[in-house]
């Protein structure tokens, strides 16, 4: 049995190996178990763009996300509920975490009006009306049978005056404490978790007020909410160095829509356990690939002609049988084919890069794995032919 | 090794069995064996839309088609034979068959003019301009390393006057024998196909002269072009009825460009061998799913929460094991998974008529076959839930 196939009645979490502060772990439930460092790719509503979900699973995925928002909107919680949940629906038996739908309220929906009871908004499809309250994020979560639920939050854009974001993560706080609550009342909630968001924007001290608030009401993982929003990659660096060891040791922690290939390796040096991110999916589908050596556009005319594949040393078809020069064509004609191979490659290659990181933390190698990688960025993309 | 793995050094083709008019036949060349009858999945630009080409073969595809006039505009045919030919960059090492070209330059693109010569026109896609001749298209052919290869013709739409169909009946003639010359210039001719190209609209008498000109041409196959643009069924068949006898018995006919299940099966009946359409592909990408009980449309909130597959007796993954619900979900949002499942299906659904075509011809069954097919679609779908 390999250690995913492992699974317990009970949510656990394992930290197996630490290396400095990077740390490898197992989540593990029912449904499965979760190797940490985990990149979870974005199933948005209901299926992660342009893959089967046999090809995801099979690149090394434990766990996908699922977004609140959208399918609160379409299909429906309740009718995901009435086909049998999410995992029925979408075809995967394995984990799934969603997020509470407040990250997108806020970008996506329109008239949005918050208060302290909750949000209401119009939705971004047909203009119908909402209401999202921490009980109804977590009870939209029950119904779509999220197996790691998030409490509902307030995320602001930085850079944002303090008092404003401390309103938001004294707000978040007290949402975190209704979310537990409405979470308890699941009957098989020892086999799930509900993870609290910590918040505080580019705030060291509301940062580690947050966190030791969510610390004290002892959840079952942490999050790490209201990074990469537009701050500068070394205030989440800075945010994360501050947030990190206020959070309990046993406990998993994921930091939401980061990031970049570097973003992940950097991270988990801060002791980081779980990423989700749209930019390998949506960079796939504009013609960006993530390959060992950078990130490689092609739609560039240097592509043209180029028979050679993106990685020879793959072992994910997309990178290493298809040539760019087809794969330029597929682009430039706005072929299917095209995004499907590069959202391929794109996932192959964030899976790999988190498979490098467990084994090197394994192996107390995590720092050499990571100046590996950075070097090989830095070399780039192969000379053009 | 089963049929479609022997192969020929040159191209020939054996009819196997008949059973009325309807034929059961093997077009055997170096790349692969097709057996007829047989639909060719349409691979405009180099890829079937919204598949792998290891889809595509695993659902019994022996022959996909390319379009010249896309692939001659992107990426170029000099292009695509720089880089090993069509079958190299779009990694299908099976057997090809490209049209001329002249029927979409009719209809895509812009500020066309035709002349004995050729057709000049611009591109649909920049403006540039580009010259068509007979001979350019059959070079254009053989760049693209195509193993059967069509005369460039000039199809018009129907209804048209006598006098305008016949002009251009007379004038696909003459650069039948133009394509025919330029097609024995090419080295490994023995080895491919240059089919001759039927025309005459809905004028019997004027089948029957284009025909037995091309006859007396000695061409390796017959295509049987102008129909299905516009025409009823009743013509088109009609048209098939005077056409296939006039052709000779040992080489195959390919009735371009259709079409629908039923059109197949009766076209079949009347002795053609090889079919073309984008209706399962196209329609796959628009919502609409071909199955042995006709057609279902996945937009319709019939589905909305229906637990069942398109088919649960099918073979194929995208019918048997995905709710109708997720796929209605998907086809409604807009979601790649959604073309590239109801493609998947719908392909799958062409390949096995073929295949229960071919299998009743062998039995002598043709009949029942046709009309146990006939009863599944007048049965229609499953009632709602």
């Amino acid at each position: 049995m390999t250690e995913r196939e492992q699974t317990s009645a009970d949510l656990t979490f394992t930290v197996k190996a630490t290396d400095g502060k990077a740390r490898r772990g197992a989540l593990s439930m029912p449904r499965g178990t979760i190797r940490t460092p985990a990149y979870m790719p974005v199933g948005t509503a209901g299926t992660v763009k342009a893959m089967y979900m046999d090809q995801v699973r099979d690149l090394g995925a434990d766990v996908i996300l699922g977004n609140t928002y959208h399918l609160m909107l379409r299909p429906g919680a309740e009718r995901v509920s009435k086909l049998g949940g999410l995992h029925e629906f979408a075809r995967w038996p394995h984990p799934i975490l969603t997020d509470s739908g407040g990250f997108q309220v806020m970008s996506l929906s329109q008239l949005r009006k918050l208060s302290e009871t909750g949000v209401t908004f119009q939705s971004h499809i047909d203009g119908s009306k909402y209401e999202l309250t921490p009980e109804r994020s977590i009870e939209i979560q029950a119904l779509l049978d999220s197996d790691i639920q998030m409490q509902l939050d307030e995320c602001i854009a930085l850079p944002a005056p303090v008092s404003e974001i401390e309103r938001a993560m004294e707000l978040s706080l007290r949402w975190a404490e209704r979310c537990k609550s409405a979470f308890l009342t699941q009957s098989d909630h020892n086999a799930r978790a509900m993870f609290g968001i910590v918040q505080g924007g580019d705030n060291e001290a509301l940062r580690v007020k947050s966190a030791n608030a969510l610390k004290d009401m002892d959840l079952k993982g942490y999050s790490i909410g209201g990074l990469a929003v537009g701050e500068p990659q070394e205030v989440m660096l800075a945010m994360l160095d501050v947030t990190c060891p206020e959070l309990p040791e046993e406990k998993p922690r994921y930091l939401m829509g980061v990031g970049t290939p570097d973003d992940l390796l950097k991270s988990i040096a801060r002791g980081v356990d779980m990423f989700d991110c749209v930019m390998p999916t949506r960079a796939g589908r504009h013609g960006t690939a993530f390959t060992r050596f950078g990130k490689i556009n092609l739609r560039n005319a240097r592509h043209a002609e180029d028979h050679r594949p993106l990685d020879e040393k793959s072992d994910c078809p997309a990178a290493r049988d298809y040539s760019r020069a087809y794969l330029h064509h597929l682009v430039r004609s706005n072929e299917a084919l095209g995004g499907m191979l590069l959202t391929w490659n794109n996932l192959s290659y964030y899976q790999d890069l988190m498979q490098g990181a467990r084994d090197a933390i394994e192996a107390a190698a995590y720092a050499d794995y990571q100046a590996a990688c950075s070097a090989a960025w830095e070399r780039g993309d192969i000379p053009a032919l």
